[in-house]
């Protein structure tokens, strides 16, 4: 396949112009690009340029706001409240970070709820920014009911993401980002375009029965990781990142859908915590602890989640280029 | 096996008797006793009475203090912190729960981090009492260091649970509580107790294979759940029930530990969230909505996390008692 290669900046600059050509005002154009750009900077490549694609085809279909600016409420000393009133929820995560920042610094943990928000990314680019600020972070989002509980047969859930930053001064932070689904949903739609069989485990058919079927997967219910555990996860997930914060379940996000195909519409929940105040002002000592356990991961020969990803990130600033499909230039080069 | 019934009355007088004539003092007599007595309520037979006779063990060894009284400290609007002093963890939590609560209820999330303390009781019960208040709660604690990274072969985290509770207004709440680890260190213990495979997945030998025999898997390393998920989750644990809140991971509580086979020593971490604040005050319309999960998770025929505990619990609740071998009673009775 022919690559198009492009600069560091091409590629953000190119993103915003596609963006903005297609109605989205310059700040949300500006947010969305910034984390596109993160995804393709760091070889993910179904968070890269490519979303630029969904993004337009969602923008066209009048499904999201373009320009609709978050209002953010300060609604308790440990919460912040970004309603993204029916737009992308990556400006209404720009716009909460910096209170999300300043309580918890404050108060030593604290919560940004994002509400009413259309969501595509992935959410390590949000607990980075946050460990960037020197505090840990999770987050968490439901997504669209595909994913049966254990024992059973039919979507509640969402593939559910939990993701979490442990800060490091000097590198980039530990970071795990992952679906509580036994796979991406587009894992299972890839395995289906190539005619191939899905592993066992990632899913039933429409009858309840496990299926290694991708077609009849995408028309039953995907199954969560690890059993019940996940299981109980995901519904974690679903209710802090859902009621608890006033918003959706997977499966009210679902019915709004209404069969459309759009990206879900949901909340969003991020904490955060000050070590400077949970480690009682030792930072260094307790930091240097959290190295330790690195260390015995690593001195083992196991890897770091976000490893690769990292060392993706390394290859892309030191060239200072990207990659991706000349094809698939050519296609967000004709959204403009 | 002979059965030697007990009123629930007669169960936790006699858990406070135990104790108290093994040295503890009337106040961690009390707090140790009531959480022995719940599990045995709720038939989880190794978090019952059985855990009296470790409790005195460890008493008399003199590893953990029978009396120190936990130092509570108001460090920071969001942060309680309850010192534990070498002694059990439950007196410190009973000390420290209303002042989390309070916290809760005026800046929306908090946290109680539970410092030096020896730990051998699951968390369900800790996160059932703030949920009895109304709150949303999650725990953490990091053990021994039994369990491998994925892709490793040394044990490097502990069982490291996550314990979850939503609550309810007139009912149990939704609660789950798992290991991260693929089993029990009990449930091997007892495979090899009886001579039988332990399945595969749940651990590797000394020499980092895969095993299923229980007594090599004992001198190996346990394996987490859910592959590099689990494993991620239980870093997540190890970090913020250790480091983050000051103390020990559980590589180190091994080593303070030095072969002597005790109860684990380190921190746990408590998060609570008030969903009336959460839910922006609309907390019947949203809690309707939580409801709406569980109906879609029960009306597909699976089951709810803690479901068999419950029915155990109504089981003893509705009888005025509970059953344990006559063994395991003289056991007891020959404490005193």
């Amino acid at each position: 396949m022919t690559e198009q290669i492009l600069t560091l900046d091409d590629a953000l600059s190119l993103s915003e112009r596609v963006l903005e050509a297609n109605g989205f005002s310059p700040d949300h154009a500006r947010a969305i690009a910034r984390t596109i750009w993160q995804g393709q900077r760091d070889e993910c490549q179904s968070h890269g340029l490519y979303r630029l694609i969904v993004c337009t085809h969602t923008a066209r279909s009048g499904k999201v706001s373009t320009d609709a600016l978050p209002d953010i409420t300060d609604a308790a000393p440990g919460l912040v409240r970004a309603d993204a009133k029916g737009a992308y929820s990556l400006l209404a995560f720009e716009r909460g970070l910096p209170i999300l920042v300043e309580k918890t610094r404050r108060q030593g943990i604290a919560a940004l709820a994002i509400n009413h928000c259309y969501h595509f990314s992935a959410l390590w680019p949000e607990v980075e920014a946050i460990a960037a600020e020197g505090l840990v972070a999770l987050a968490m989002t439901p997504s669209h009911a595909w994913v049966a509980p254990y024992g059973g047969t039919k979507g509640v859930f969402g593939t559910n993401p939990l993701a979490f930053a442990w800060p490091h001064a000097d590198a980039p932070p530990f970071v795990f980002d992952f679906a509580t689904s036994a796979a991406a949903r587009g894992e299972i739609e890839l395995h289906r375009r190539a005619g191939k069989a899905i592993p066992e485990g990632w899913a039933v058919d429409a009858d309840g029965h496990p299926t290694t079927d991708a077609e009849a997967a995408m028309k039953g219910a995907m199954l969560t990781f690890g059993g019940h555990k996940g299981s109980a996860l995901s519904a974690m997930i679903e209710l802090m990142a859902g009621p608890l914060i006033g918003d959706f379940l997977s499966l009210e996000s679902q019915a709004y859908d209404a069969g459309a195909g759009a990206t879900p519409y949901h909340g969003e929940l991020l904490i955060a915590i000050d070590p400077n105040i949970f480690m009682g002002g030792q930072v260094a000592h307790h930091t240097q602890r959290a190295e330790a356990l690195f260390d015995a991961i690593l001195g083992q020969g196991a890897r770091l989640p976000s490893q690769r990803r990292y060392e993706a990130r390394a290859r892309s600033l030191a060239s200072g280029t990207v990659s991706i499909p000349k094809a698939l230039y050519d296609d967000i080069l004709a959204l403009i």
